[in-house]
């Protein structure tokens, strides 16, 4: 099958297609979307070899459990033991002897197929199109917040970061009914933010208001982003942080003990909850569809990515495109 | 007055003896304790010129409120405007125009008298003498992580530095039923815990168990220990940060994202909840009196602090030493 590799440099490759273990699906993927961490992961980050991709809606095509055959699905990332002690706790998401797919010793999406376990997949709910689909994965990841934090109505946060991230983070708290404000570098994403109803406001002009934000969501992609989402939250404030990258970040740690600020760093979330905000059109992601690439032109969609102000760049394995 | 003062060097004065506004109290100091965040100013930390200390027990000399005068007493460091949003909502110690005591815009106790204003002082129970006294400002900001972060009797507790606040801090959470682990460098430090019924481990010893603690709490005063603290916290734990430094901190970000992580900055507490815990004699704090020298002799003490292993070294303005 066609795939992308990584190996300290990506490549497009013939390889193998993968075989399902019992318990596993083979899925045949439909699109499969490029995330900030995949661009981290060329970088270095998390020392990965393989095929990298994270987010895929795809259809089964070969599984024990028949019922799953034909089904158009989605995939939670982490694939657990069920035996550690996080496992046991609820916590799979932290299993300690989990891999993940795409980004820790378990190939990826960016291939016409890749292999899950079948208590990873969700079904996709029929109005949700396969592009909207791609978007489950880091919905999810954007309604952990919630999950850790939760935010009472009318709250002011701060998104700091207009990129793909930032633009889901901040219509799920908008949804939730926080009073968001999208703070960024690219006037037409922070229109785009506006079109939805929610505050933007522009980098460029001028100074932020400091200490002013009860709750702040640091979803730059940039080191530098933690030292000024720290700046932005008022004392006793929270700060979540969403953006993994290679490098490591430098602040200044008498901010957060003087204004004795809580820091959560926040990663994976709930499938079914971002499954639910889609199938109740409660958010809006294909507007964040920049564009779409086949598979053979991969290497392109990552210069593409590199060189244009976007937000989701889709490939797409299994569409003929 | 004498009195040690800061102005980018530290140097020993005769200064004026501060005068008492309405509502303020002026106060004769009898100890003075040296903390982390005083050596830190010297090197530049909250830009801070004046008189620093703000760990004190004194008596009050002159006060409109009679009924203070030949009290003894310690004080909260935070002066507040009490008007603020923060100050409303029950927060004074984030009041927005606080000063605070030998910190910020404010002299402290490293002098024969200060003022503060009344509502500030609390009287010292009969049966707490004047050295354990000069521990309430930094117990409470011991007891502070309790009422940030609830702790489960039972639970493991990693103490990350075997330093005067270190020791403070596992006694409050020992006390409060934690299983706390002190971790340091100072074998004599270290016997002193467990000669209190606390466990306790060398860095010596070798590598550290990783992501092993629910809670964490980094007392080393330097910035490389938040690194090793993240290190020590299991997936969604919680790593207190109670250290102020001059200089920012570099951590490894992905490690606070991927394991989900709590980082809670946290500073000053509740002298009510420390001043109990003295009158109770439920933690031992002589023990932690390296030295006391007299005010005369303050830069003596400085020096002695940076070049002997010890813990509390005090001042004794007015105690005829």
């Amino acid at each position: 099958m066609k795939a992308l590799h990584f190996d300290g440099r990506l490549s497009l490759r013939n390889l193998p297609e993968p075989r399902p273990a019992s318990g596993e699906a083979l899925i045949h993927v439909r699109f499969a979307g490029i995330c900030g961490t995949d661009l981290e992961i060329l970088k270095g980050y998390s020392g990965f070899r393989g095929i990298p991709g994270h987010e895929f809606v795809g259809e089964v095509v070969e599984c024990g459990e028949k019922a799953w055959v034909g089904k158009r699905v989605v995939g939670e990332i982490n694939v657990t033991c069920g035996e550690c002690d996080f496992c046991r706790r609820g916590l799979e998401r932290h299993c300690r002897r989990r891999t993940v797919m795409g980004i820790v010793d378990r190939d990826g999406a960016f291939a016409e197929f890749l292999v899950l376990p079948v208590r990873n997949l969700h079904e996709v709910p029929e109005n949700v199109t396969d592009q909207a689909a791609v978007f489950v994965e880091p919905l999810a990841a954007a309604a952990e917040i919630l999950e850790q934090k939760p935010i009472e109505p009318g709250t002011p946060v701060a998104v700091l970061g207009d990129g793909r991230l930032g633009l889901l983070v901040a219509q799920v708290l908008h949804r939730a009914g926080a009073r968001v404000t999208v703070i960024g570098r690219h006037a037409w994403k922070l229109d785009l933010a506006r079109s939805w109803g929610i505050s933007a406001r522009s980098l460029d002009e001028g100074a932020l208001p400091q200490a002013s934000f009860p709750v702040v969501v640091e979803a730059t992609g940039s080191p530098r982003g933690l030292a000024e989402a720290l700046r932005l939250a008022e004392p006793r404030g929270t700060v979540v942080m969403k953006s993994t990258f290679h490098d490591a970040a430098r602040f200044d740690t008498a901010k957060l003990v003087v204004d004795e600020i809580a820091l959560l760093g926040s990663r994976c979330g709930n499938f079914a909850a971002a499954l639910d905000l889609l199938r109740g059109e409660k958010v809006r992601v294909q507007e964040l569809v920049s564009k779409t690439f086949p598979l053979d032109a991969g290497l392109e969609a990552f210069e593409y990515l590199d060189q244009n102000s976007c937000l989701k760049v889709l490939l797409a394995p299994g569409t003929g495109a």
